[in-house]
C-alpha cells in the first residue's frame, strides 16, 4: 500500500509505538532467581510480564539514554550484517541461507519471557503467578544499521510482513501457544532499546483478557446486528488510503493522536493469512 | 500518612501520572463546532474524549514545550495569588471567603468537557458519539506558583484530599453525573501543562466500561471466594508504610514501574467518605 504522509517527512515520523495487551516491567535483578513471571491482577483482570534486567538501574527511569545510536569497532551492534556470530541463536534468514541476507528473525537478546521455562497447557483460573514461560523474538529488518522502515522500497517492507507470517506459521503450531503479538517500537520515546531497524514478535502462553474482550465486544455486536463491526467500518472514519488488499484509516473513536488502522478487504480472522502478493500490497 | 523516599528526594521525584479510565484527544479546531465530544469504540469498547484545542499545533505533538516554568508580567500564571479575576470562575476556596486562600477549586481553564453541553441522563447501548457534557475541575493546590506538593507539610496536602472530598459530595448529587476521577498529572513529562501545582476533578455522564469491568472482576471474586479482593491484599505485596486508617505498597501484579497505592484499613467503598481526620492522616 501507498500511504500519504502523516505527520512527518522521512526521518522525521514521530514515535511510533504499537500499544500491547500485556503491559511488560523490568527491575533490578536483585532476586535470587532471575526467571521472568506472569503476574495477574484479579482486580484488573490482566496479566503483567516481570522480567529481571541485570542492566537496568533505577537511575534508568529518570530518561537517561541507552540507546545504541552510534555504534563503533569497540561496541558494535549485533544487529548488524557481519556480527551474526555476536548475536543470539538465528530462527531463520531471508533469502534462505544467503550470506548477503537482508531479513534475519533471531531471538531476542533481551526477551522479556524465556523459551527455557518448562511449558504449560492450560491455565487455571484463579492462579496469581506463573513461569515466564514464552518466546520472543526480533525479526530485524534490514542488514545495514543506519537503514529505518522508510529508507525501504515497498518490495522490501513487503517481505518483512511475509516474515512475520513465516514466523507466525511456525509458532501457530506449538501447544503451548496461546497468542501472538507482532510489534514495533519506533524510536527511543516509544521503549526502543536498538536503534537498528527492528520489529519483535512475542509470542504467549495466555489469552490476553483485553483481546478476549476485544473479540466478546465484536460478538456481542455481531449478535445484536448480525453484522462484522471491522467490516462495517463507519463513514465517520477518516480514509487515507486504498489499494487492491487493504484501506487505511483514522478511527472515528481513535484513542491516541495519529492512530492509524490499516485492515483487509476481504473479511480475514488472521495476520498469517497474508500471503507474498498481499504483502507487497500492504505498502 | 507519612510517606518513605521512593526513587527521588525533594523536587526530584520522577514524572507522575494517575492512569484515566477514559483517553482524551485534542485536535486542531478545523471544525466548524468546537464542542467536545465523547465518542465510542465498539470493538474496544471504550469511550474517548475529543476536545477541540485552538491553542494547539500538529507541531506540538513533535515534543515542542508549552510548559509555564517561570511566569512573567507580561504573562503571568492564572494560578498565582493576585491573578484569580483572570481566571476562570471560582467553584469554592479554603478558607472559605478569605483572600489569603490556601486551596482554590476553579472551572479548568482547559476542560476537555464542557458544562454548558445538554445534559442527559440516559446513554442508549449501541449509541457511538454524545455531545461531550461534563465537569472538569482544578484543584489549585497553594497560593505560590513555585510550591509544589511536596514542599507543603502533611497537614497542608490532607487539607487538599479534603477539598477533593467536598468538590465529589456536590457532584455526586447530580443526575447527570455517573462517574468522577480525581487526577494529577506531576511534570510536563506525565502530560502537565501548567507548572503550577494542581490537581483535577473530572466528573463524567458516563461509567467508563473499564471500571465497570474492574467492579465486574472484584464481584466474581466475592461470589468465587466470598471475599474482597482489595480487603484480602496478599503477603506477596510489598508493603511500604502504614499508618491509622491507612496503608501503602506496591502491588505485586504492577503494571508500571513505581507503582503505588494506598488503601483504606476499613472496607470502604468511596473516596468521599474520607473526613478532615482521616485527610490528615493520609498524609
Amino acid at each position: 500500500m501507498r500511504t500519504k504522509s502523516v505527520g512527518g517527512g522521512k526521518r522525521r515520523c514521530p514515535s511510533l509505538s504499537v500499544s500491547s495487551p500485556l503491559s511488560i516491567i523490568t527491575q533490578e535483578n536483585d532476586d535470587e532467581d532471575p526467571s521472568p513471571q506472569l503476574r495477574k491482577s484479579v482486580i484488573w483482570n490482566r496479566w503483567i510480564i516481570f522480567s529481571q534486567d541485570n542492566g537496568k538501574k533505577a537511575s534508568d527511569f529518570k530518561g537517561k539514554s541507552t540507546f545504541n545510536t552510534n555504534p563503533s569497532r569497540n561496541k558494535p551492534c549485533v544487529f548488524c550484517i557481519g556480527h551474526e556470530d555476536e548475536c543470539t541463536p538465528e530462527i531463520f534468514r531471508v533469502p534462505y541461507d544467503e550470506t548477503n541476507w537482508k531479513i534475519r528473525v533471531v531471538e531476542n537478546p533481551n526477551a522479556v519471557l524465556s523459551r527455557d521455562l518448562p511449558v504449560f497447557i492450560d491455565v487455571p483460573e484463579f492462579v496469581g503467578v506463573l513461569d515466564g514461560f514464552g518466546i520472543h523474538d526480533v525479526v530485524i529488518e534490514s542488514p545495514v544499521h543506519s537503514d529505518q522502515l522508510l529508507d525501504l522500497s515497498p518490495k522490501e517492507i513487503g517481505e518483512i510482513f511475509v516474515a512475520f507470517t513465516s514466523r507466525i506459521q511456525e509458532l501457530v503450531h506449538l501447544e503451548s501457544i496461546k497468542y501472538i503479538q507482532v510489534f514495533k517500537n519506533h524510536g527511543e520515546k516509544a521503549g526502543g532499546s536498538m536503534s537498528h531497524s527492528h520489529s519483535q514478535i512475542l509470542a504467549l502462553p495466555i489469552i490476553p483478557p483485553s483481546v478476549s474482550a476485544r473479540l466478546g465486544n465484536m460478538k456481542d455486536y455481531f449478535y445484536q446486528t448480525g453484522k462484522c463491526c471491522i467490516c462495517e467500518i463507519q463513514s465517520e472514519d477518516l480514509l487515507i488510503d486504498s489499494s487492491t488488499y487493504f484501506f487505511s484509516l483514522v478511527p472515528f473513536a481513535a484513542s491516541f493522536p495519529f492512530e492509524i488502522w490499516i485492515i483487509p478487504r476481504n473479511h480475514s480472522a488472521h495476520f498469517h493469512e497474508l500471503d507474498a502478493e498481499m504483502g507487497v500490497d500492504y505498502m
